[in-house]
Order: C-alpha cells, then structure tokens, then sequence
C-alpha cells in the first residue's frame, strides 16, 4: 500500500468551496485516512469508535481538523444510510483519473488486469467488485454508465476504493479501441456458450467486460470482445451473482490462468 | 435438475394450519415451481407479471389453487419486502433433512463437497452464497447457528435454494465427528498464514467452514480445521466478502483443484 503525498493541496480560500465527498464504514474511512490522509476535512464518530480512530483524532487535533463525537441517529441523518458504522469523514474528492493517464502510466506489456462494469448500478455489488479488484490488484475498473462511486458502494469496498482507481469511460467504441491500441484484449462472460473459463489460457493483459444483474452484457458489447468465456457449472441456476462471478474472473488470472491451459480436469 | 414428486402429500384437514413459507421474487418462486408445484398453496402477482407466471397460472387453474392479480403495494405488505419483483408464492414448508440422512445419501467415498456455515447472518451474503453453491454442485449447505433461510436470503438465492439442501446443524463437535467418519475434511479459510489454496490439492471430500462477514471463522473452528487455507491477495484489503470467499472455494474445487497441485505458477 503507497501513500499518495503527492495530491498534498493547500485549502482553498474562504468562500471558495472544494469538491467534497462523505465516506462512511469504519473500514472505508480508515483505508481513506491510511491512503491520503491530508484530503481530511471533517470526522464524525460515535463515543464507541473513539479508540479505533486514535490516530486519526491525533491527526485531526495536530492540523486542526475539525471532529464530534456524536450520536448514532445524527450519523443516521448525516450519511442517509443506517449503514453508517458510527462513523462519518468529510474528504477532499479528488479528480478521477481519465483512462489516457491509466494507460500512460501502466508499463507497456506487463502484465494487467482491468474491469469494465457496463450497467452494475447496485451499491453492494459495485463495492463487493472493488473490494475484490483491490484483493487481485487489479489496476483499474472502468464504469461504463459514467456514473461516480455512491458513499454506500465506498462502504462495502472496505477501503478497496483506495487503491484502485474508479474512472468514469463514456463511447464504447472509443474505449474499445484504446484498450485494444495498449495491447489488451477484452473478455465477455457469457451464461451459454463460450469457452470453459478453466480451459483457456488467459492473455496477459486482460480487460474483462462485466454487465448489469439481471440483464448481463449487451449482445453488441459481447459481440464485440475477443474472448468469449463461461464459467462452467450445473446449471442449476441461470448465472452467479455479478460480484462473485467477478471475484472468480479476477482470481483465475491472478492465480494463474494467465497463458496455462488446464488440460487435466 | 429434477423434480421432486415424491414430497406429494394430501392436504391437512380443514382447521389444521400446515407449515408455510411465503416465497418471493420471479426466479426464487419458479424454480419453486419448477422443483415442487405441489407444495404450491396461494400465489399473489401483479398484472405485470402474468406472462412469465402463465404455466403457474394454469397449474392454479387446474389444481383450484388460489392466486390473486395484485397492486406492488398489497404485496409489499405480504412479503414485507420492497425487493419482491411483483410476486409472492405460499409453499408448503418441507421438513428440512438431516444431517445423519444427507450423509446416508451420498454415496460413500465419491467426490463431494459441502458448505459448513458458522455466522453467517446476511441474507444477501447467505443468499448470494447459495446461488454459488447450486451452480457448483455443492451437495448441502450446513447452517452453523440453527437460523433457517428467510425469504430474503431465498429471494437472493434465485433459486438455489431449491436444489441445494439446507441443513441446520448443532453441536460443532459432534458434526465435526459425524463428517468425519463419513469421510470428509474440514478445511478453513484463514486471513493471514495457512496453505496457498491455488498451489494445495484439495481432497475429494471437502467441507468448507466459511464465518461470519466480520469476526470470521472462530479460532476454536479454525484450529480443528484439516486444513488451512488463504485465498492469496495483495494485502490492500483486509479479505474479501464472505460470499465472494465462499465461491472462489467452491469453484476451486470443481474445477479441479481436487488433487491437482498447480505447480507452474
């Protein structure tokens, strides 16, 4: 885990107010603490989570930053969410990288693995997906549908949305042909046809194509990927939950599935 | 997947409440009717929902089943859920099997691996989880702490719930023993140590102990444990969801880390 002292920024002005965003989740704010911790502008705890945020209350006290320690309904009322964990920071929101810069800094033919979420709306599932992409390293997941991290997908991140970058990508085509021009290839899952996922050696940069719960991927985005992969079982039920037939993609590149084929099954 | 006609029973006499269990959301209830239509009671839809439920409807037509065409807001009521999908199913709640009975069943020494669940209290979590397990053939999930499925976590399961037994277990020593003798290693997932679970073979019977979303595995559970094992990752999160966990572990399993150690990693 690096440590981003570089996006170090003086306050703006007074009257001048900067791009702001409400993490909440024990797990989300001390990842968000750990990883940039000057983008810090406000903390609210509940009396509880006092010792579990001892450095950060130091932090805050040592640069200023305002904190409360309040009650769990004013939490409640704070984060819109039930869901808050007794704790609430006001960050600095920092400007999404753009898929240009990604590809820049990633070197040219080492090995990666991106996502590409094409119409993943529901907040547990996206934050169930960056928890796992932030587990396999992977180095970026791209949101097809433009639409920004919610502070409740943040939450079920558990921190994941720290370390990897969430970049908003809009035409298709165009990121189609980006990807492909930084030499990766991209790969659709599919609940009929396809290859075996556990059959097919994997490339070494991988970009996999993931769809929204019920209705999965577009006929046309499918179409268009290179590789066309299955995720074999009884077909007992239609598919596997988006996050966890994510989890699994993720997990047999890193753990191997890249340019090895399994033939002994 | 097959149909279970053998369950069919007459109904109580008049006055005699048999168990029920109120179903909802459009894959749970037809696979409900997919693998027992008799045990189908009263079905409650809305107008939207008749063309998918049309062989339900005639099978209610012709078995003077009662079902009622719905406002969302009547069956928000009855299922007490506002993720219903527009339809709620009254079954007939079957007596859940044994423990005793499902090792009876499964034939001696051929591969199989179940699920041992200690904790998990989620719905989306312990549903999500029998999804995977349907898809990957698991022959029983074993509910660690007695609590039986809600209709949500049923909901969530899209089915599963319908081809991968339930069981609800006590005593974790005595279960430990009885799986044992029948054959079975217990394995555990740890956070931090234990084995590489893509570089160790697993054994052709295998139970996974899978623990709560927070506080995990117990140690007690983890230390009686056959084997140890860690899903490896780069250490930016502290694990993954449970649900995710689950199927990565599943899914090696059936796909042929039985006795297979992968040694070109």
């Amino acid at each position: 885990m690096r440590r981003n002292d570089d996006g170090k920024q003086a306050r703006p002005p007074p009257g001048v107010r900067e791009p702001e965003l409400r993490l909440h989740g024990i797990n989300a704010c001390l990842a968000a603490f750990a990883h940039r911790r000057d983008d810090l502008r406000k903390l609210w705890l509940t009396e509880a989570n006092i010792p579990a945020f001892k450095p950060v209350l130091a932090w805050c006290a040592q640069h200023r930053i305002g904190y409360r320690v309040v009650a769990a309904d004013e939490l409640e009322r704070l984060t819109a969410s039930g869901h808050h964990e007794g704790v609430c920071m006001a960050m600095r929101r920092r400007p999404a990288p753009t898929l240009a810069a990604l590809l820049a800094e990633l070197s040219a033919d080492a090995p990666a693995q991106l996502l590409w979420l094409q119409g993943v709306g529901n907040p547990h599932n996206l934050g169930a997906i960056i928890r796992s992409a932030a587990h396999f390293g992977v180095r970026a997941v791209l949101l097809g549908d433009a639409s920004a991290l919610s502070p409740a997908a943040w939450r079920v991140a558990e921190g994941g949305a720290e370390t990897v970058p969430c970049i908003a990508v809009g035409d298709a085509e165009r990121t189609g042909t980006a990807l492909r021009q930084a030499g990766f290839q991209l790969a659709a899952t599919v609940v009929r046809g396809g290859e075996d996922l556990y059959a097919t050696a994997l490339p070494p940069r991988l970009v996999w194509l993931l769809g929204a719960e019920r209705s999965g991927l577009s006929q046309q985005a499918s179409a268009r990927a290179d590789l066309r992969l299955r995720i074999p079982g009884t077909g007992a039920v239609e598919s596997l939950n988006v996050s966890v037939a994510a989890a699994l993609l993720m997990a047999r590149w890193a753990s191997g599935g890249r340019g090895q084929r399994t033939e002994d099954r």
